[in-house]
C-alpha cells in the first residue's frame, strides 16, 4: 500500500483494523447491534473483540466493558449502534480512546429533516477535528471477506470458497439495495473481497473507499451503486488513478430518467447532477456504466477470464442458424463487429462441417453436433487461427448422451486459446451441473442468458480498447507560447457586469487566438459606416451592450446592409428602438461585422455542472439540432482525443463529414477552437459562469471556422 | 373453429388428426425418423398410429406397413423422415390415399443449392394440386400438447400438468432455435399448446398457421420467431384477424441489424424485408415485438394474469430507496409513467409506513418490512385505491421469520385488487419454493429480475392501450365524393415514360385536392413572362421534362426571378444549358412557379417494400434531417390514426408542435396530405414505382401546406 496516498491510508484499519469494539453490543443477534459480534466470531475474525455496553457484564462468553475507555487494549474499528442521539458522546470517547475508523449504523440524520442535517454535521465536524475517519451514519457497514471482518449488520450469504474471484470490491451508496446486491453478486457465482455501504457520508464517502481499492493490489476490478457523486473534482482525480491502475470501475447509476432523478434526490442527500453529465464524465474516464446487476455480474464474469480483448472483431459459433442472427444482432448493438471471416477459415470450417453449415461467420453448426460432439472444439480451434477474429461467443448445448465429450472439448478449445471467449447455455439443467463445474474450474465465462453476456462483452472490449488508447495529454499547459491570460485579465477580474458584451466577449476570443468574424466597434452612425467600408458591405450592425442577452428580441441586430445609407439609418434605429425597449441599459455602441457566407452552423458551450463543475458543450447549429437535443459533453480540463470524440460521437457527424456533395468541414478548426474555449473557462473559474459560441460557424477543410456570436456570462 | 376460413381450416388435421402415419418409421428411436413414433406412443395420443416401412412387420409392438395404400384405414396426418429423393413418390402416394396434411422433416431442399430450390418448387406444386396441406421440409414438425399429437422429432420436455398456461401457440421459422424456445419457455413456467416449425414454408408458411391460432378458440396469444414473412398482404389480412380477437402477437424477429440480416439472408430463404418497414408495420397492427425470449415468456406471464390495465400510470413498491429508483429509470424506459400519487394515498401509507420511508412514488418500504411483514399487504390495498394508478411493480424480498406471513400477504393483496401487477423477488432461495408455489397458484407474475419483466409490463400496457383505440377506418373509400382516378388515369396507363414530369405529377396531386405551388408550364420566354405576371414576382422557373429526375443538378432551375427581364433571360439560359447537357431528353417547357415564403420543410414519400408493397414515408425536409434518418413508415392502406401516429414518432415533432416561439404547424393539413398521397399510390398499384414529395411546405395552424415539387416514378 505503499503508493496509497496519506488521506486514503487512513481507512486500512476499516478492512484490517487489529482490534474492534462494538458499542451497544447485546446478545440478541438478530439486532443491528446484535448482528456484529455474532458474525465476527463466526465468520474467523483473528484480532480482539471487544463488546461494549454498561448492560452487560459478557455476552457470548467474551468480557463486556461498560464503555470504550475501560477496555484495556487499543481498539482500531469502532461498530457503533446507538441511538442518533447518543452518537456524539461515544464519538467523543472515541477520539479520547485513539480509536482509528468508526462505522456508524444509526438512522436519523440527514436523510430525514433539517435537524438530521445538523446533527450531522456536527457529527463530521467532531470526527473531522478528532482525526477519526467514519464510515455512515445510516449505513449497513463493510465487510471484507477476506480476512472475516464482518462490521455489519446485514445477515450476509454463506462466505468464501465457493465463490471466484475474491478480487471484486463493492461499493454502495444505498443500503437495502447494496445487500440485495452483494447477494445476487454471490449467487451470481461472484465472489466478493471487500463490500461498503456507505451511507450519508458525512466523512469517507464513495470516492475514498474507491480510492482505497484502487491503491489496494487484492482488489482488480470495483463495482460501485451510486446514486451521486459529492465532489466531481475529487472523483475526477481518483478516475485518473484508476484508468493508471487499469482497475474497471462498474457503476450501476440510479437516476437515467427524469422521474428516477426525482426519486434519488428524496431518497439521498447525494447531489443528482444531470445524468448527461455523468455519462459524458464516464465515457471520458473509461468508467463502465452498467444497466443492471445482471450486466454488472456478467463483466466481471468475463474479466475473471483474465484475458484482455485485443479489438471488437467477433465470431459467432452457434448450433442454429436462427440463435446465431439473434446473436449478431445483439453483438452489432452491443458494439462488436461481426467480422468477414477470413477465407482460410471458412474452407477449412468447411471441410468439417455439414454441407448444410453455415461456414461464414456467424457459424453454425447445426443440430450435427449431437451425433458429432467434437464440432465445438475442431470450430473453436480453427477460428482461434483467425488473425481477423478478437473475441468468440460460443451458443452451445449439451447432451445426454455426449455432454462429457462436448464439455471437454470446449475446455481443451478454451484453453488452447488467448482469446477472451464466452459461453451460452440456455438450458442448464441438473444433470448437467457437473460439466459446468469443470467449466468454472477450467475459468470460462459461461452464461444462461444472452442480452447480459453480450453487452458486458461489448462493455468489456470497450473498454480494453479505451484503455489501450494513448493517454493523450490533457488540455492545460495548450498554449504555453502565449499568455492570454493576462491580456483579458481586466475583463474578468473585479467587473460587476453580469456578463461580458459582444464586443468585449470577442476580444476574449481574440486574445486565446480564436478566429471571430471581422468586427469593430462604433460609437456613432458616421464610424459605423467608415468601419463597414473598411470591411466591405454587406455588413450587420448590431448592439453592443453588457446587459442585453438577446439582442434580437429587442430589436438590436441588423442583418445584411448593403450601403452606407443603410448601415447610418439601421444604426439610428436600433439605437432608437433598444434605447426604448431597455432604458436602463448600458449601451456602448454598435458592433459593426462582417456577413458570413457559406459554412455550416455549429454551437460550442460552457455551463456549470452541479457535480463536475465547468462542462464543455458541443452541438450543431439551428433549430432542428435544437429540438433533436443532437448535442455531447465533456467535463474540463479534456484531452485532444476528447474533442475528437466529442465530434464524433453527435447523430450529425455525418453533415459535417459531407453528405450529399457538401464539402468536409475543417474538423482540426473545431477541435482547435473546442481546446482553447475549454482553457478559457479553466483560466477563469471563478468569474465565467457560462460561454456560448453560437452560432460558430465552421467553413470546408482548411478554410477553418469563425464566431459569430459568443455571449460570456459572469459569476 | 365456425369462423376459420376454408384455406385455414385445412390445417386442422395437423393439431388433432385423427390418424397418423410415419413414414419410413424404424425402431431405432433416436432416428428422426424413430422420435415420432415413440412421442406418439408415450404422449397420450388416442388416434390410429401407423407405422410405414417396408423394412419391418411391426415396431414396438404395432404392425408395420410396407407402404400407404396397404393402410387399411384412413391417414390424415402423415409424418416423412425420408431421403429428400424419395419425398415426391411419398407425396404423390398420401395424395391418392387421401391423406389431409403432410409434414416433411427431409433438408436438402431450398435452404441448400440451385437443385434444392428446384426440387421444392416441384414438390410444392405437387401437393397444390393434390389438395394436401404441407409442413416443411426441413421442418421439425409439430407438437399439440393437448391430445398429444407429437409429429416431431424434437426431444420435448416432459409434458403438461406442471406449466401455465396452456393457451400459447408457439411458431418458429427456425428448426434449431425453435427447440431452444420451446425448452426455455417450459423452463419459465410458460406451458404451450401448440408449437410448430414451419421449416421451409413450401406450402404452409407462418401466416397460415398463426392464422389457424387466432380462430382457434384454445389459443389466447401467440409468439413466433421469425426470420422474414413472405407474403406481406397476407399477413397484414391475417394481422387484423389478430386484432379483431384481441389474441396478441409476440415476435422475435431477427435481422435488426445490417449483420443480422445478412446472415438471416444466408440462413433461410425467406425474404429479409427492410427492418425500419417491419418495425413500422408491426406498431401499425399492434404486434408486439420482444428483444429475447425472456421478454416474451416475461409477456406471456403478466398476460395470463388475466388483467387488461387501463393505462400505463404505474406504482412501484420497494424494500430500499435505491431500488426504487432504479426500478423508476426502467419503468420509463418501458414507457410506463411513475404517476404522481394521490395525496389521499400518500397520507395513509404516511400512517403505517416508519417516519423514514418514502410515501411519495416510488412508495420505499424500507428494511422496515422484515419487522413489519404485512406492510406489503397493507401499502398495495392502499395505491389499489389510488384512482390514478393503473398497474403497480412490487419488488418485495422473503425472510426466514416472516416469510409465511409477508407470501400470505402479497397473495390477499392481488386477490383484492383487479389492477395488472408484477412482482420482482431477486432472491427466490430454495427454502422459499413453497412460498412461489403459492404465488404460481394465486397467478401472479412474479419475476427474479427486472429488466425482461418490466419491459414485457410496457409491451403489454402498450398493447392494450393501442387496442383499445377505436378502429379509425382504414383509408380505402377516402375520397368517395370525388372520382380523381379517373381523371389522371391518362398519365399512368400506358405510358412507357420512367417517371412524371413535374407539371405532370402536380396535375395528379391536383387531381386529388393536394394544395401544390401555383404554376403554369411556359413554352416560350414570353408565355413564361406573361405567367409570371400573373402570379406575381417573384417566381421559379423549372425544367419539365419526364427524362430529368434531378433537375437542379443539370441547370435546370431558377429560382426568385424579380422580373419580367430575369424570367425572360432565365428561361433562355435553362433551355440552352438543360438542352446540352442531356440532348437526349423530351423538355415540355417551363414551369412558372410561386415562390414560397416561410414554412417548414416536409418530406412525404412512397416506396415499394420487396415484402410489405407500398409503403408511406414521412419525415421533415432539408439535409440535417436526412442525415439524421428521421423520418417514420407506414405500410398502406393506413387508418386515419396512423397518419396522426407517424407524424407524432418522428423525433423533430416538436419543431412542427413550435419550438423557441415558431409557430404550430397545420397538422390537418399534413394528415390529409398523408392520407391522399396514400390514396394514389393504391389507386394505381400497378404504375407507380415511388413518389416524392419534397419539398412539402407546411405553414402555420389555419394555413395549410403547399407542395413545391413532386417526382413520381413508374413501374
Amino acid at each position: 500500500l505503499a503508493n496509497l496516498p496519506e488521506g486514503f491510508l487512513s481507512l486500512n484499519a476499516f478492512f484490517d483494523p487489529a482490534s474492534i469494539a462494538v458499542i451497544g453490543a447485546t446478545p440478541n443477534f438478530t439486532k443491528p447491534n446484535g448482528k456484529p459480534l455474532e458474525l465476527l466470531l463466526n465468520y474467523g475474525y483473528r484480532g480482539q473483540v471487544y463488546p461494549v455496553n454498561p448492560h452487560y457484564e459478557e455476552i457470548a462468553g467474551i468480557r463486556c466493558y461498560p464503555d470504550l475507555k475501560s477496555i484495556p487494549g487499543e481498539v482500531e474499528l469502532a461498530i457503533i449502534g446507538v441511538p442518533a442521539r447518543l452518537t456524539i458522546p461515544i464519538l467523543e470517547d472515541c477520539i479520547s480512546k485513539g480509536v482509528k475508523v468508526a462505522i456508524v449504523f444509526t438512522s436519523g440524520f440527514a436523510e430525514v429533516d433539517r435537524q438530521g442535517k445538523q446533527l450531522q454535521q456536527q457529527l463530521a465536524a467532531l470526527v473531522k477535528a478528532g482525526g477519526l475517519r467514519l464510515c455512515g451514519p445510516n449505513c449497513m457497514g463493510l465487510i471484507n471477506n477476506t480476512n472475516g471482518v464482518m462490521a455489519t449488520f446485514a445477515t450476509p450469504v454463506p462466505a468464501a470458497s465457493l465463490y471466484t474471484p475474491r478480487f471484486f470490491g463493492f461499493i454502495s451508496q444505498s443500503g437495502g439495495f447494496g445487500a440485495i446486491i452483494y447477494e445476487m453478486m454471490q449467487n451470481g457465482g461472484i465472489g466478493l473481497n471487500y463490500f461498503v455501504n456507505t451511507g450519508n457520508e458525512a466523512d469517507a464517502d464513495f470516492t475514498d473507499f474507491w480510492a482505497y481499492m484502487i491503491a489496494d493490489p487484492a482488489t482488480k476490478i470495483i463495482g460501485a451503486y451510486l446514486e451521486g457523486v459529492r465532489d466531481g473534482q475529487k472523483f475526477s482525480i481518483v478516475a485518473e488513478k484508476a484508468r493508471a491502475a487499469a482497475k474497471p470501475l462498474l457503476v450501476l447509476k440510479a437516476g437515467r430518467t427524469r422521474k428516477g432523478a426525482q426519486a434519488a434526490l428524496s431518497h439521498t442527500s447525494a447531489l443528482a447532477g444531470s445524468d448527461r453529465v455523468y455519462n459524458a464524465f464516464f465515457r471520458q474516464k473509461n468508467i463502465v456504466r452498467v444497466e443492471s446487476i445482471e450486466e454488472m455480474v456478467a463483466f466481471v464474469k468475463i474479466f475473471a477470464e483474465g484475458r484482455t480483448p485485443q479489438g471488437n472483431k467477433t465470431a459467432i459459433v452457434s448450433v442454429s442458424g436462427g440463435v446465431g442472427v439473434l446473436l449478431a444482432d445483439k453483438c452489432e448493438e452491443a458494439g462488436l463487429e461481426i467480422v468477414g471471416l477470413d477465407p482460410v477459415t471458412s474452407t477449412r470450417l468447411a471441410g468439417i462441417l455439414p454441407f448444410f453449415a453455415a461456414t461464414g461467420n456467424p457459424v453454425d453448426l447445426t443440430g450435427q453436433f449431437l451425433t458429432e460432439p467434437d464440432l465445438f472444439e475442431k470450430s473453436l480451434k480453427i477460428l482461434d487461427q483467425d488473425p481477423h477474429v478478437d473475441v468468440m461467443v460460443v451458443l452451445f448445448a449439451l447432451s445426454q448422451e455426449y455432454g462429457e465429450r462436448i464439455a471437454a472439448g470446449l475446455v481443451r478449445a478454451y484453453q488452447a486459446s488467448k482469446k477472451t471467449m464466452i459461453f451460452i447455455c440456455w438450458n442448464q439443467k441438473d444433470e448437467y451441473q457437473q460439466y459446468f463445474e469443470v467449466f468454472r474450474q477450467a475459468g470460462m465465462a459461461v452464461f444462461d442468458e444472452v442480452d447480459h453476456a453480450v453487452r458486458a462483452l461489448g462493455n468489456y472490449v470497450a473498454y480494453a480498447q479505451h484503455l489501450a488508447l494513448p493517454l493523450a495529454p490533457v488540455l492545460k499547459p495548450y498554449l504555453k507560447t502565449v499568455a492570454p491570460k493576462a491580456e483579458v485579465t481586466d475583463l474578468f477580474v473585479n467587473n460587476s457586469q453580469k456578463m461580458l458584451s459582444e464586443y468585449q466577449a470577442k476580444q476574449v476570443l481574440k486574445a486565446y487566438h480564436i478566429p471571430t468574424t471581422r468586427e469593430e466597434l462604433a460609437t456613432s452612425p458616421w464610424e459605423a459606416v467608415k468601419i463597414a467600408e473598411k470591411i466591405g458591405f454587406p455588413v450587420a450592425l448590431k448592439i453592443d451592450s453588457p446587459d442585453i442577452a438577446h439582442k434580437t428580441e429587442v430589436g438590436g441586430v441588423k442583418l445584411n446592409l448593403k450601403s452606407a445609407a443603410e448601415v447610418e439609418a439601421a444604426y439610428q434605429e436600433v439605437m432608437v428602438t433598444v434605447a426604448r425597449q431597455q432604458p436602463e441599459a448600458n449601451l456602448r455602441g454598435m458592433l459593426v461585422q462582417e456577413m458570413l457566407v457559406g459554412g455550416t452552423e455549429l454551437i460550442v458551450g460552457v455551463e456549470q455542472d452541479v457535480v463536475f463543475g465547468p462542462v464543455l458543450m458541443f452541438g450543431l447549429g439551428g433549430i432542428f439540432v435544437e429540438a433533436l437535443a443532437d448535442v455531447s459533453f465533456r467535463v474540463l480540463p479534456i484531452a485532444a482525443s476528447d474533442a475528437v470524440a466529442m465530434v464524433q460521437e453527435i447523430r450529425g457527424y455525418r453533415i459535417l463529414e459531407g453528405i450529399r456533395g457538401r464539402a468536409k468541414s475543417d474538423f482540426n478548426a473545431i477541435y482547435d477552437i473546442l481546446l482553447k474555449v475549454s482553457q478559457i473557462a479553466l483560466d477563469f473559474p471563478d468569474q465565467i459562469r457560462g460561454m456560448d459560441l453560437n452560432p460558430l460557424i465552421v467553413f470546408k477543410e482548411g478554410k477553418g471556422a469563425k464566431v459569430a456570436d459568443v455571449l460570456i456570462s459572469l459569476k
